[in-house]
């Protein structure tokens, strides 16, 4: 048990999720709880509020120091609000900084979930103490973070650099984000999915594996066929590879962290891009010694949001 | 007149420039020598020892507080030493730093050539007070930097990041850096040249532009060719000005920088790549609102490296 806590919140499309950390890095409770977002910011906010009070009471702790929250994008950090109707209906300039500061009366933090992922990393996880961390997330989509000493990496106006969709290869598939071929197109698992469901698959497993029913392929569904070495499926893994690689090139030579941090549920499927990898880091190593750079799964996995969230407060608080 | 003066220092593969500088980023006086890296490096130092010299004598001052040295890379900005025997023939682990301190027995620095023209830029140049500033040479190469507040921002162990090797369609040509289709490959001068050299020039002016001799087509006279309308000349044009414009948008996303401060021989041919460019940014402004990116041209021209270098003792002097 411990005196003082404070409490980080992962805010996700589908669930938001709480915990209450010591300064060391300790969680002491966590709890989770649908977010449901299209019943509205009001509802979101009290079941926020709800969960931080259980978690907060669960913990054991007297105080509660403050509190961090990290958000699926885009956020406002400097202005304090969630402005998010693509994966939460809805919420649009949402002041969720303002509302949680006078429900607790405690310094309130936002930042981005891709951020506070890598930040977490950078406190509890994979990138401890190091100077440079990229963080990689691969799920639905491409995400990336650069941590700098500890501190979140900003661009303009305090904007989220969306590396996700740097540019690999102009002869791509269109993203909505404008351009052909950015990683996000090439390697997120909707984008594994396309291409399987644009393969002809008439001498493949992955027909079968998704009873018959193409619309039911999805990027698990790729690694696995080709784990059991489907042609089809390997071919498509290998390319997403290919381009994953590329990404990877790309981000050693344009920022040359110490170590990227790769996480994410196509993570899942590191088996099957690793060779690749390792094979492109060292045909890529003349201008940069790219083999140097620490290639590291993410430690935290599901709670990586959560530890980030609580070091933006502890860390100020230091 | 001032009392006090630094020396920046600008070491290049045919010639060294020195310049003395006040606090303020007047520029007292300049002079330039061949260095002829062939002789040796024991030959260049005596020759750049002997410039600081009469630069310094030039400027009036009496005293001088350090000498900031930009060069020709690779450097080792930590050891102190220059290790290029690519553009400096022979220079291989030359201890420039401790020879010139104890010449002169006052602080010197060494940095990546690019890195203190980025500065120099910062400092009195297009990208004065600008936080996030990245800066994209093309003339032989194309070399890249970030200035973070007023600092060179380095990689691992140090290393100068080389965006210019950053892959942009991995179709694209073989580079020297491994890669196939970086940016340096698809948009460098060499680059333009060899694209023009391959081209089917039967019904183009450039032939006849270089004298009839292939090997005389340099990326100078294609751009010439180009704004005369010629159409082998503009189909080159336009392919470097596409792929030039990924290459930014790759900045814009991965970085986020406030400004882009563009130079380099091939800049000068910026009147072919803009309309090209600002019709790029304003498509890949979804995730990023890319068009509030600042692009501008370096201000300082063949000086901007000196007066970064300068910059690097003065920062650290005030």
């Amino acid at each position: 048990m411990s005196d003082e806590i404070v409490i980080g919140v992962d805010l996700g499309g589908t669930h938001v999720r709480a915990g209450a950390f010591t300064s060391g890095g300790e969680m002491l409770a966590v709890k989770e709880t649908p977010i449901e977002a299209a019943r509205g910011p009001e509802t979101g906010l009290l079941r926020i509020q709800h969960l931080i009070e259980v978690v907060w009471k669960e913990s054991g702790a007297q105080a509660l120091l403050g509190i961090g929250v990290g958000s699926t994008g885009p956020t406002d950090p400097i202005r304090g609000v969630i402005n998010n109707p693509f994966t939460l209906p809805g919420w649009e300039n949402v002041p969720i900084i303002a509302r949680l500061r006078n429900a607790f009366d405690v310094p309130v933090t936002l930042e981005n979930d891709a951020d506070v992922a890598a930040l977490g990393e950078y406190w509890r996880g994979a990138g401890q103490s190091i100077r440079r961390l990229y963080a990689v997330t691969v799920g639905t989509g491409v995400g990336t973070a650069l941590i700098l000493d500890g501190q979140i990496y900003r661009g303009m106006d305090g904007l989220h650099p969306e590396g996700g969709h740097v540019i690999l290869d102009p002869s791509g598939p269109p993203c909505y984000c404008g351009a052909h071929g950015c990683w996000e197109s090439l390697c997120a698992a909707p984008a594994i999915a396309r291409q399987a469901r644009q393969t002809d698959l008439s001498n493949s497993i992955l027909l079968g594996m998704a009873g018959g029913d193409l619309e039911k392929i999805d990027a698990r569904l790729v690694a696995e066929a080709a784990r059991l070495g489907d042609p089809s499926a390997c071919a498509i893994m290998d390319k997403v590879a290919f381009y994953f690689s590329l990404g990877i090139i790309n981000v050693i030579h344009s920022i040359t962290p110490e170590m990227i941090v790769l996480s994410g549920g196509v993570m899942k499927s590191a088996d099957l891009f690793l060779p690749h990898l390792n094979k492109a880091i060292a045909a890529h190593s003349v201008m940069i010694p790219s083999n140097q750079v620490r290639i590291a799964p993410a430690q935290l996995g599901n709670y990586a949001g959560l530890y980030g969230a609580a070091y933006t407060i502890w860390s100020t608080l230091k």
